[in-house]
């Protein structure tokens, strides 16, 4: 059996689900030093509690050893050992005898889904919690039961990574994904390996004209540490933005605008999932929920939109514990890299062409046209002629290929054959 | 039972109907000095026979004392007295005795509507014509007829009324509506007295960025000879415009555009009445039919729309004697006025409005926001938050309103929150 | 019976039937010059082979005088001289004896309609064949074949066929139509009659004041040819040009857009077919296929549209000897023809219309409008009210039509009367 990118990048996701990650911690530091053993020029950045950063500031750093809750016999029915889910992000420490009337205000359930322990966090305010699954709150006997929970939250750092793959100008396209979420799979697990494989994908490039930036952040106040230590330059050389999140599942295909609606990059994953997968979800900017709340927030304005297989909030194992590893799968994952690679090709032959003669150009002196011409026999060369009908130097390879209902896929070898050709000319624009 | 502005618009309306009001003369005069006891500040204007306005000149003027038909016998069988529709608006006197076949030719039906006596006139050609039911008409035996109208028509002077609401700068709302129907209540009795209580919601507010004029006319020539006499100064001041006619039955809301069709006017009055009837009738200014007629022509170009609840000419009882007191009601008076007290509201906060900081604020240390985060823990504040995410100072009120589906009406409050705690800046732009 | 223009063009299709036009040579000659028995002032041109026309080459000179193949023995089993379509376009001398295997790899046929002759050219490549019905092909017993082709291929010239009629300005509204095709009706002897009765209607009007420029060329490398000749003084003049093709089945209408879609040609065309036969077929860009492809592409970009009956290459019989004078008819051409009138029309009234006066005109006082009113006296008056309710100088006469729902066509008397009271002014614009 092949080893494929979709296997590698699931095996990396199986080895990076057991850790326990949150917005700060050494769970953030062991993920991205793993994620570096596949990408070493990753860089990691540490920026110290309580740093202002816009309206937010840096919290204190959060890690926890363990968690449980015992019962009057002794037993620990509840351990933040088996599902780091179990206990609430950021809960600070304790270590007290309640009843069970006491426990259930501490206790959080997911109502609709009675199997599955809820995702739940309380970063800036203090407090500590316990999740476990509607079944188990409901069967809970009266009983006095041990709640402890061995955590620290003091002052430390929030930590991030950074990968700048160089291309031949100082135009970027930026690609971001969180990794605060403990073991959850989908989201947001596949987030940070699809990344790490289209990074490897743009490194692999003979020619790349855009330089990447890929970000590895904790969401919301990641972003917001970044951009308000990287915005101008931002502003300046962002030509493109995806977000990946929720990426793993092989389920369907989805797309969030941007705020805008109509950037590149809007028009670019548009493009690519139209012919990729027709059926695709297609949500307006109200739709929002990840980093793009803070990419694209007014002011900031940079053009990113979101890219997902089944979208966060939209599949029932969201923020759940039924969001492990056997949602996602190495075709869900494979799926949403070639679709990133697809959206890569694009950026990279993005811009305007012009035919370099007025009038058709005589394709059959050339052997790109039947010689003979009778009823259908231009059929086969269609793409071809309405490529250059329209490559006029002001219409835009995506809105040619929206047009002439061609993929901007379909159009790269017809392109690379009118270019050696000597038929048409490139600006990029 | 709370006396309540619709039913104090309708005693109102009660009050004006039986004066026989035509497009000049003492029945004009006598409905604003009524409506003068409401609002005072009305000032009255009279403007000379003769005088030219635009391509037309003001028309003599018209006053009726009595008017009747008696058959052979003496009896009356038709009297002015019993209902005004019955004498053609603007007869001249007349005192004959004609045979049935003569008559005829004075006598109008409407022969859709048997039991309906309709509302005919003609201002411009002098003439004498009496309405009647069809059922009379085709009922009336060979006889020798006295037909009588005592009448007036000459020199004298066309009246209308004005009022202006100072706010805080010289840009205006403009109201209008008219005040030349007899005796029908709908079409028009409802706009002047929906009108009245606008003035008196606007006077009574406490701010008041927009001045508001409120214009009593005529309709066509009393629209042309305000607008002969105050074109450039309604040109510099008018923001928006609205039109009241037919405001009073309780059966729909309607709207038809501006000539331009996307004017502050249009997008304030499709804003609100899309949240406050969903199925409300929009019409293009093809369906116009009132003074938007004149309001809205080449060269005038003032932004006015209308409002109605059933449109002119789209309710059967429509120009006829069905259109009486029976049709409007207090609630559909009152449904008007709030329509109204919307727009006013809507026009008040209508600007641009940007958030303060860069990326998203930090709700939650405002306690704005809940500081546990689950699944559905941010549903309640979702209007606050999009609402935010598109205060980019350069995207309006309505605009953003309509992109996030919340109304106007609905993000006032927000509005209210987020300025008080210094998160938005205003400019009304 | 009535001798019609449909019944004259007809007559002139039918005596020009038989002859066997190509790209160059007599064919086309002898066309133009019965033409020029209609049309005297066509001038005729000549353009040496080889002379380069942008990327191509002006070709031979081909004509033809025989060829046919006999059998073993001895009969002509297919004649050029009872079908021009027998002989592949542009095809060398050949005299040979052949068996009926490699007969096989010279004959062309239509495999999906087997009682037609097809219609095959090879312009750029030297090659000779013979098209027949697929049942003729089929039916070919094992025998010796003579096949034998006495044409010439050799220097000389291509020829076409120019008018221009003066106009009151510089401005020209273009026409263009092939005669390339040997004896095929609709597709093409349609256009060029169609062309010519066109030319006598604009000869005949006592306004007129557009130039226009008709052209009579062979398809592709004429108009390319034409182009290179007089690309800059058509850039500069030309403001809407028609291509005039399958003109005279009575079937449908169909209309292709420019590539850009939205010119003054387009917005006429659609205009005068939505009145004409509002089912008509709109095609994109992406359906041309005749000389628009020059016309309209990059770098030339002259506004010219495709008006048609049925739609080459949407018709069965098309490209087949099935395309003869029995699909056309006295109708069709009469249609096409009558399209293209009003076409004209609309184009010299085409600017931009202003009422003369503020706030609607008085029609009354001038007799345009009734003085009695009354619910529904207006109707009949509706047109006029509209057209003055948009005529603001600045919406021009095709988007007037267009939101007012009346054609141009019912607009014309309109503008008429209101021109002669002086209540509107016109700019062209």
């Amino acid at each position: 059996m092949k080893d494929t990118a979709g296997r590698q990048m699931y095996r990396l996701a199986e080895r990076l689900f057991p850790i326990c990650r949150s917005i700060t911690g050494n769970g953030v530091r062991e993920t991205l030093s793993i994620i570096r053993e596949e990408l070493p020029e990753l860089t990691l950045h540490e920026v110290p509690s309580g740093t202002p950063v816009f309206d937010w500031n840096i919290p204190k750093e959060w890690n926890i050893r363990d968690g449980y809750i015992e019962n009057g016999a002794g037993e620990r029915i509840l351990d933040f050992k088996n599902n780091n889910l179990h206990i609430m992000g950021y809960s600070v420490p304790v270590d007290r005898y309640v009843s069970r009337e006491e426990l259930l205000q501490y206790v959080y359930v997911e109502e609709t889904q009675p199997d599955a322990i809820p995702y739940v966090t309380s970063y800036y305010q203090e407090r500590y919690g316990f999740c476990m699954t509607k079944k188990q709150r409901d069967a809970l006997p009266e009983d006095t039961y041990h709640i402890a929970i061995d955590s620290s939250l003091q002052e430390g750092s929030l930590t991030y990574g950074e990968l700048l793959i160089q291309g031949e100008c100082e135009d970027e396209i930026l690609v971001s994904t969180y990794i605060c979420h403990p073991s959850m799979a989908n989201n947001e697990l596949s987030g940070p390996v699809v990344a790490a494989w289209l990074a490897k994908w743009v490194m692999n490039q003979k020619e790349r004209h855009y330089s990447w930036r890929f970000l590895y952040l904790p969401e919301t106040i990641g972003s917001i540490t970044y951009l308000s230590i990287h915005l101008e330059e931002l502003k300046k050389k962002v030509k493109a933005g995806f977000l990946l999140t929720c990426v793993g599942d092989n389920r369907t295909y989805s797309y969030i605008a941007t705020r805008k609606g109509d950037t590149l990059s809007d028009r670019a994953a548009v493009n690519v999932l139209k012919s990729l997968y027709p059926e695709f979800n297609q949500y307006s900017f109200l739709h929002r929920g990840s980093d793009e709340r803070q990419y694209d927030a007014p002011g900031v304005d940079l053009p990113v939109c979101v890219i997902c297989r089944s979208k966060f909030g939209e599949y029932p194992e969201y923020h759940t514990s039924l969001d492990n590893m056997s949602l996602i799968s190495p075709e869900g994952l494979e799926g949403a890299y070639r679709c990133m690679v697809r959206i890569g090709r694009l950026l990279h032959y993005y811009g305007y062409y012009r035919v370099n003669c007025l009038c058709e150009p005589q394709l059959g002196k050339r052997g790109l046209y039947p010689t003979v011409s009778k009823k259908g026999s231009y059929d086969d060369v269609l793409v071809m002629r309405d490529f250059l009908a329209y490559a006029d130097g002001k219409t835009d390879l995506i809105e040619i290929s929206n047009i002439i209902h061609a993929s901007v896929e379909e159009l790269i070898p017809v392109i690379d054959t009118l270019r050696e050709y000597g038929l048409i000319s490139f600006e990029r624009g």
